[in-house]
Formats: C-alpha cells, sequence, structure tokens
C-alpha cells in the first residue's frame, strides 16, 4: 500500500478498490512465488562430504553441492529452484517454484480498519481487524487463468471445528540447544530489542516534524513495532524459568540417549555452546554494520553483487548464489519511492550507533567516518546520491565492477569503504559461528532422526508447510477468549477509547454503522501452529474451502518460536463473512463480490 | 434475591422491580448502617496495660476494656458501636452507627445482566455487567427521608476524571509481616483453596440432582466461585517472587530503623513468626471444626449463645459481645428459607472432610460420629432438626441455657457434642496466636507510627474510607484495557461465545436490543483502592454527583490484599448511564427513573 501511494494519493490511509479492471495497480515489486515441486535431495547433498572433512570444509563442499543443484534445476526446468535444509540438515529438499511478477492491486481496506487498534492490540486477540487484501496475478499481460483455487466460504468455521493453515512460517527455534537459547536470552535479544528501539526514536522524531513526514516512515515503524512487540514476547517467553527447565530436562534426556546409542555425535552440544559464545563476543559489530538506511543496504548490495557474480555461485556469499539472482535485481531495481530526507536521518544514527558501540577507535568508525561527524558523512552521502532513480542502479550494475569502482556517487563511495568489513565479519561468522552450528544442528538433526524419527516436526524455513487444528477459545487474564469476535465489538473498543487513535474509524464505518449486521463474525482464533511469514495465510475447511486469512498470532503464541503451548497459543484470522458484509455494505464492490461468490475459476489471490 | 425468592418465584432469574411501593419486597435479614460519629479511644484502651504485663493478660484488659466502652456507647446514644483496631493496634476508634432493619427490595435486574460472564468473567475486565439493585429503606413503616444523599449524574465520569470511592473494604494484609506472607501462601491458602474447591465439589453435585436443587446451591456457588477466584489470584501473587522481594527488603528496612531508634519493638517480628507457626500446626483442627451446613452453624451459635450470655461481656467468646448481639439475634432469627437436603448433603461432607484431616481416632471425630458414619449422623441430625422453623429457634433462645441444655432437638444435641472442642479451639488459638499476634501488631503499629507517622493508610477493617484515583484504563495481555465498556460490547461477547451460558442473555436484551443506544457506557474502571466488601460502593466525582457502582476489581487487582500497584489494580464499577438506559429502555420503569433523575429529596439507596 505504501509502495502504490504518494504523496498525492494516500492509500495506506484511504483504501483501494478497482472496480474495473484497467484501474487496478500494478505492484512495484511484489512477487508470488507458486510451488511446483518438492524433491528429496539429502543423499546427494550428503554425498560430498568425506569421512574426516572438516567442519569448515564440509560445509563448503555442501554448499558448493547445494549452489550446483539449485542451478541444474533452474536451467532445467526455468523455475525457481531451492534446496531447503529440514531437521537441523537432517534432510535437504529441492523445492521448485513458479514465480509471477506482475501482481496488481485489487482491493485493499483502510488501514485504519485493516490494523484498527494499532501498535496496543497488534500480537493480541480479541481483536477487530479487516486484515485482507485482494489482488489479481496476471502473466503476459493478461489475467492467471487458475484452475486450481481456493473457494469461498463467507460462513467461515464454527467453535471446535478442524480447520488447516497453508502458508510459509519463516523460522522457528524448536530444535535449537539450550546453549542456544541463552544466548537469544542473554546476548541477542537484548541488543536486537535495544537496537530497534533506537531505530524506532529515530523515526518517531522525524514523524513529528510533519504529516508527510509522518507517512514517509509509518510502514517501517509498523514494522519496527511490529519486530519489538514480537521480540519482547520471545524475550518474556525465555524469562520464564518454567520452560527453560522444561527445555532443559528434554535436552539432558536427548543428550543422555545419544551418549549411550550415537556418541558420534555426543560433541555437537559444546561445539555450538563454544560457537554462540564466539557469536556473542562480537554481537556489536553485527549491529554496527547493519543498515536502516534503505538506500544505503541498496548501494552496499550493488558493491557486493557486481564482485560476487564473477565469482563461481559456491564461493560467493550468502545471498548471492544464481537461483537468488532474479528475487536480488528485482529488489534492486524496484522503482518504490525513496525517501532522501528519512535515509539521511536513519543513516546517521547508523554511523552514531556504530561510533557508540564500537568506540571512535575502530577500523571500521575510521574509515566510514575519517574524522567527520556521522551527520556530515550521512549528509554528503545521500544529498549527493543519485541512487534514488532505479535507472541509475540498474546502469551501475550493467556496468560491473568497472563501473561500480569507478563511481564517484557519494553513496557508491561510502558502501566501498563499508565493503571490506562486511565481508570480513561475513566470512569469520560464515566459519567460525554458522559452519559450526550447521555442522553441531546437523549431528543433533541425524541423532534426533535416529532416536525420534519424523514424530516431532521440522523448524519453519519460509517453505510450504500445512497446519491443522482447530476454532477453539483459550483462558486469558482470568477469564477466557472467545472463539470469534464480531462487529459489535469493533465499535465497543472504539468507543470505549472514545474514537481516539489507534481506535478511530474509518469515516464510512462511522457513516454506515446502520447498515452493517454487527453480529457478522470478524476475528477468530484457532490452534493451528503458525510463526512469522504465516500473515496472508488462508484457512481451510475440510471441504477445502476458504474460511478465513491468517493475520497474527495472539500473546501468548510469541514464545512459540521456542515451544508450542496448546492451551493458550492461537492464530489470529479475518473471517470471510466479515470480509463479505464489509465488500456488500460499506465498498459498493458488487463486481468483486460476485467474482469471490461464485467464481468459475479465479486469478483473485487474498492476502 | 435468592432470600425473597421461592421454587415458584425465582427472582434471581427473572430480576425484580416495584412498580408501586406496595409491591416493594421486604428483605428478611438485611440491615443497613449509616456511620454517625468517629471517637478515638487509643488512649483510653492502651490505659489498661500496665508496665510489665504478660501479652496474655494486656489482650485480655484491652479485649474487656473495648467491650466496656462499647456497651457504655450502646447504652448512653442507642446506636450500634464498634472499636475499631487501625494501623495493627497503633490506634483505636470508637464508631456508631445507626441500624436500619426494614430495607426494602425496589429493583433489581436480573442475574443474568447483573453477573453476565458468570465466574469466567468475575473478578476480570474489560466486562459488561449491570450489576446493580435499589432498596427503599423504612422506618416505622414509612421511608425515611433522608437530607443528605448522591444525586445521580447520567454522564458518569470520563477518562482522565478524579472520583472518589466511599464504602466499607473488609480486610487486607498490607501491614503483615513477611511471615506472616509466608504462612498465607504455604499454609492458608493452600488449606483453605483445598476446603472451598471440596465445598464447590459438594454443591455441584447436589445441583446435578435438578432444576430446584440447582437454585438452591446457586448462591452459595456462586460465593465459592467467588472466593475461589479470590484466593487463587492472592494465592498466585504470592507466588512472584519479586512482589515477595520487593516485601522483604521493605520489612529489612523497616526493621534496621527500629533496631536502632525503637530496639523495645524489635523482638514483634520474631513473635509474629513463632505464632504463625503454632497456627499453621493446628489449621487441619480449624477447618476440621468449621461448618459449610449453615444450619449446623446456627445451632452451634444457639448453644454457645445462652452460655456466652451470661458471663461479663469481656469474658465472652469473639461475637459475642453485647454490641455485636442485636446483629447476631438477627441473623440467628432470620425467616430466609432452608434446604434440609441440601443441609444434610453439607453436613455429612463436613463430618467426612474432619475424619480425613483428623484421621479416625481423633477425639472430636470420635466424639461427633460416635461410631457411625458421617452420611448417618447427618441425616439423623438434619431430618430430624425444627430449627428450620425460626420460632423454634427463638424458643430454645428464650428457654436460655437450661432449655438448650435439655433439648433432644437432634442438631442441638450435635452441636452440644460439638461445643467443648470449639470452645478449646478458639481460647488456645486466642492464646497463643491472637493475642501474640495482636500485641506484636501493636508493636510493629506502634514503631511503625514512630517511623513513617501516618504517611501510610491503616489496613481496611470494614469500616467506612474514601478513597480516591481517576478513571483509566490499564495495561492488559499485550495491549491496554479501555477506560470503560458499553452496550457494544455485551452483544459481542454473548454473540462470540454463541451465547452459551454464562454469556446468555436476558429475554428482553434480545427482544429490544434496537431500543438501545448501543454506545452508552456499561462498565468503567478508576484507579480506587479497594478490596472485598467495597461491592456496591458508590463512586462521586468531585461535585459529590453518584457517577458509578464498584462491583468488582480486576484480575490484577487480587494481590492487592498484600500491595497495591497502581499500574494495574483497578476498580470496576457499573456506569449510571447503563442503569438510566436500561431502567428507561427495557425495564419500563418510568417512575423510578423519575425519582432518580430529579430527587428532592431520597430514599432509595443503592447497591
Amino acid at each position: 500500500m505504501q509502495k502504490v501511494s504518494s504523496e498525492k494519493q494516500n492509500y495506506v490511509a484511504s483504501g483501494f478498490y478497482a472496480a474495473t479492471r484497467d484501474r487496478e495497480l500494478k505492484s512495484p515489486d511484489l512477487e508470488v512465488n507458486v510451488l511446483m515441486s518438492m524433491e528429496n535431495v539429502t543423499s546427494r547433498v550428503m554425498s560430498v562430504v568425506t569421512p574426516g572433512m572438516s567442519d569448515q570444509n564440509a560445509f563448503q563442499a555442501r554448499k558448493a553441492e547445494i549452489a550446483k543443484i539449485e542451478k541444474e534445476s533452474l536451467d532445467k526446468t526455468g523455475l525457481r529452484s531451492d534446496v531447503v535444509t529440514l531437521y537441523s540438515g537432517g534432510e535437504y529438499w529441492l523445492y521448485r517454484y513458479k514465480k509471477y511478477t506482475d501482481v496488481r492491486l485489487v482491493f485493499a481496506p483502510e488501514q485504519g480498519i485493516a490494523f484498527f487498534g494499532g501498535d496496543p492490540d497488534n500480537f493480541t486477540y480479541p481483536r477487530y481487524d479487516l486484515d485482507m487484501a485482494l489482488f489479481r496475478i496476471y502473466e503476459n499481460g493478461v489475467p492467471v487463468e487458475s484452475k486450481d483455487f481456493l473457494r469461498f466460504n463467507p460462513k467461515g468455521a464454527h467453535d471446535g471445528e478442524l480447520v488447516f493453515v497453508s502458508g510459509n512460517p519463516g523460522s522457528t527455534s524448536r530444535l535449537d540447544t539450550l546453549a542456544q537459547l541463552e544466548y537469544q536470552r542473554d546476548s541477542w535479544l537484548p541488543l536486537v530489542i535495544r537496537t530497534l528501539q533506537r531505530r524506532s526514536g529515530v523515526l518517531k522524531e522525524y514523524s513529528s516534524l510533519g504529516t508527510e513526514q509522518a507517512r514517509e516512515a509509518k510502514t517501517k515503524l509498523f514494522l519496527l513495532a511490529n519486530s519489538l512487540k514480537a521480540l519482547g514476547g520471545m524475550y518474556n517467553g525465555l524469562q520464564d524459568p518454567k520452560l527453560m527447565a522444561r527445555k532443559e530436562a528434554s535436552e539432558k534426556e536427548f543428550r543422555e540417549i545419544v551418549a549411550t546409542q550415537h556418541p558420534e555425535y555426543a560433541a555437537a552440544w559444546t561445539e555450538i555452546a563454544a560457537a554462540v559464545k564466539q557469536m556473542a563476543s562480537r554481537l556489536d559489530e553485527r549491529f554496527a554494520l547493519s543498515h536502516s538506511s534503505n538506500l544505503t543496504g541498496t548501494a552496499q548490495t550493488i558493491v557486493q553483487y557486481v564482485a560476487e557474480i564473477k565469482k563461481p555461485d559456491g564461493q560467493r556469499l550468502p545471498g548471492f548464489h544464481d537461483a537468488q539472482l532474479g528475487s536480488l535485481r528485482f529488489e534492486m531495481f524496484s522503482p518504490a519511492p525513496v525517501y532522501p530526507a528519512l535515509e539521511q536521518v536513519e543513516l546517521a544514527d547508523d554511523l552514531s550507533y556504530a561510533q557508540q558501540l564500537l568506540g571512535p577507535r575502530n577500523a571500521y568508525v575510521k574509515a566510514v567516518l575519517e574524522g567527520h561527524s556521522p551527520a556530515e558523512v550521512a549528509a554528503k552521502a545521500i544529498q549527493g546520491t543519485k541512487l534514488a532513480d532505479p535507472k541509475v542502479r540498474e546502469a551501475l550494475v550493467k556496468g560491473g565492477e568497472p563501473a561500480v569502482d569507478a563511481s564517484d556517487d557519494p553513496l557508491i563511495v561510502l558502501a566501498r569503504k563499508m565493503d571490506p568489513f562486511s565481508r570480513e565479519f561475513i566470512k569469520w561468522r560464515e566459519d567460525n559461528v554458522e559452519s559450526v552450528l550447521t555442522e553441531a544442528g546437523q549431528k543433533i538433526g541425524k541423532a534426533r532422526f535416529a532416536a525420534y524419527g519424523k514424530s516431532t516436526y521440522p523448524d519453519a524455513t519460509f517453505t510450504l508447510r500445512l497446519s491443522y487444528g482447530t476454532v477453539k477459545g483459550y483462558p486469558m487474564n482470568g477469564t477466557i477468549a472467545p472463539p470469534e469476535t464480531t462487529f459489535f465489538g469493533l465499535y465497543d473498543r472504539a468507543t470505549s477509547f472514545g474514537f481516539k487513535p489507534p481506535f478511530n474509524l474509518p469515516e464510512r464505518y462511522i457513516a454506515r454503522r446502520d447498515r452493517l449486521d454487527l453480529s457478522t463474525p470478524l476475528d477468530f482464533v484457532n490452534t493451528c501452529d503458525i510463526i512469522g511469514g504465516n500473515s496472508g495465510s488462508p484457512v481451510i475447511n475440510r471441504n477445502g474451502e476458504l474460511v478465513g486469512l491468517i493475520f497474527d498470532g495472539n500473546i501468548e503464541s510469541l514464545v512459540g518460536d521456542y515451544i508450542y503451548d496448546i492451551e493458550t497459543n492461537r492464530a489470529v484470522a479475518v473471517h470471510p463473512g466479515a470480509m463479505m458484509e464489509a465488500l456488500r455494505k460499506l465498498y459498493d464492490a458488487p463486481a468483486l463480490l460476485n467474482e469471490l461468490e461464485a467464481p468459475a475459476q479465479s486469478s483473485v489471490a487474498t492476502k
């Protein structure tokens, strides 16, 4: 919504509906990937590791083989091809996706209703959000005619009903060792929270300068608040001594089995503990080298891209493998608007934070500042750069390493100064942390396979997963949360807070309130085990009908990254009844309703 | 409501409204006490304790003096006179009350709306209850013409507004020592919770026998569920190591001040620790000797009453002092209905529980059972007793000790067997626990006075207290709870649970929904520091207008017995706007509305 908006036309606030196809809005850098096939390539990936090989060599060998598999598959099928690691390396699978890049926005409601309750209500339930959007996917300029699609069922799913969620959960840490959870609790989470809080403070200050500044920073602020609440929930969850004790007990039991039955894997836990200790020792650098300024990030990507693509695939930095290049270029050349004043403020703070974390005598700090202040360096780099124009980026990449090396664009110059530090750190982390964690994780994965088989499911990896559960309330704050909410509740919460933001309602919700059947279900909860990345996932009933759209988890689900608790962990979804009711009575969208209600075949994707 | 109901006419379910005065319902045993004066009698109470007196003797001396003060006052003024202990014995005050016993019910809504959400929503917020009742107070057969009353303000109080709560909070343990809190956490609360859970189980089984049985047990079950949730909240609160650490730290600081500045009080903490240890050692007996059967309790009161009133006031058992006799007789002779089948089941379980707690060879168990089973003893006692008739009770008491000693009423016979054990236990507890706690508590109270003065307020004692605060939401379950709720929310919650009990609504709320302005505020929260006993307290604005009726605290307030936390502790009240809206549009009560809206003077009491 932000990316199709402008200063003149703010669709985030106003919402959007294309009554006819010619008014649909093309998304500047949104792509849709459809999983076409899955192939078990475990034995091929494992085959390149020979006995006696060092961890680093084994890691590099597997990495090279994975890149080879992906490249072969891409060449052969033309499909995006990713090798996915499951069970901490217990299995490897090749996933092939058909990619659509012509994705057009058909309908989205105002943010005021999609995100009613704002940051306070985010990650909580009972909830009253119409968090939905409808896109149409095109190929060769015409809508895709899909034979396989989910039929809308406006009745939704009732209390206790079996439902499925199909989606791409990002990542979980369920199989992590106790040492890793302690690292999360004591090192990673405190510093990442501190960093994001700082960035959030910078954006809030920028927003206070005016309406346009607030609009520019809004999406980023939302994402930061979202992350901070999630990280805070995880952090709080890990403070629970019962949870840690449970983890400790299950790890102890598992290690005892391994010690007697699979002694060859027994060292994995101490190796992991040593690796996370290493990582903790350079964590400040990890954050000092990262960017909140998007444009600086893009500049650094360009500098690295032109150098990396010259190398054999297996030797490249992570993120630059052949199979990833399509999406990377799509992102690098995105025509999404750039806000220079915001970028400058962010870059200045990134540099200032690096100075604070590493001290003024640190080599990186000296190299990027060269005796100037963070504000001066940021002003020079952002005010002088031409990278806001996607064509300039394209030309630079087209010119390859010579063009980038010769560029006097001040942001490229700055990115070149940052580059060696970034490379050294990435290499060090790969050799001393990631390779160890991968190798040891694989040992644990194998040991777990041997001990427990597939009776547990693998950690989430952003790949397609079908989870199951039931529509169900849960004990909450001394009472019980209902299985669903209604439009009544939306008006209760808005009125209860005197319509003060973020509890204000879009104008049509006030003017047309009497048209609505207020008893229509709005949101509902179910026990499906989801995690970040599942937003937009369809909820499906046993007849394969769409009965909801996942958009959040409750506050009790935040610790779900480490452990799933069916008593209180809930996925929060929009009810299709509310979608239909709103489209009909508030948005005057009869054409769209007809398409959703009785599609012979559909090219509409819901998110 | 239960006490004015019968099998034919269940006002608990149907609600009640007397459109004319002659239809008002006289409450069988409800009395209203109006505080007329307060007098500081500390020096008089203290004066009877001479240096070198033992704790027991000092306690008895003060007890005798207190009884004397109360008796003198009663004789002189005819007003109920209670000496109240404040600041753990730091001060004593004489409170005089004018008592009204002709209290008539004018209006009460259905329990379905007064207690909407039932046990799950009890002690929680956001809340949607119209928990109110209107009584008219009579004296000499005519309504009392009160010149001082609180005018209704249907607009209520807005977010952030200063409000006051005037009421009678029961008891808090804010000044208790760490040893007392540990006793609560480790001994008292676990056993009282276990006992009430058992009683609740007995009542649930009885309720399952039929509609009439369910009606009979309903109020008791409600009170038990209410207590269990409160006790559970206190128990959970005390499990919080941070709270205990805070208590420990403040006690340590205080004891250090006392050790240097007032060494004469320094032993109090070890004395209290020893006394609670004593109490813990006989806690099983405390519960074995208590009754869930009301009629058995009344029988025991009669047996003790006739013996106690013969003694000088100062030597009587607690509860039998002259000043307390009026209310005691009112209760003893209450014409409220007795349910013999229920009494029998309860008595059988009380005896069975005593057997389980103390073992079959315990002297009390042997004395009351005499070789029979608890069921047999209970059947004989309840089926043979005539005490269900208040006239029989009156006649027995009138006959005094000879009549009671000669009675062959089997429940009186049983109560006579219980009596010596009860007396021995009460005496032991008074000598070994209560007197020590009172004495040591008084030392701490004096030391606290010396160290901190009246900068802290005294523990609650069921006496009139004015507290202050503001209307204010609070952080809750990851988001924020609103300052008020509306009728919209009532319908949301009912619909969300599919109108399943306890989320079903009385018929008129369904049939007349469209008449209501659903945005009318229903309940609201404020920061006034209340505790059990405050239910029915008026919330008053700075103009002395009634802007709410307290009916609950939120779940976060349960630990308030030990510590008040302004961040999350909230009093929950009914909004006067909802009362007016419901009386006008749902209950057709224009006469009552007129009285409330523009009373020249009022005889209506709100609870």
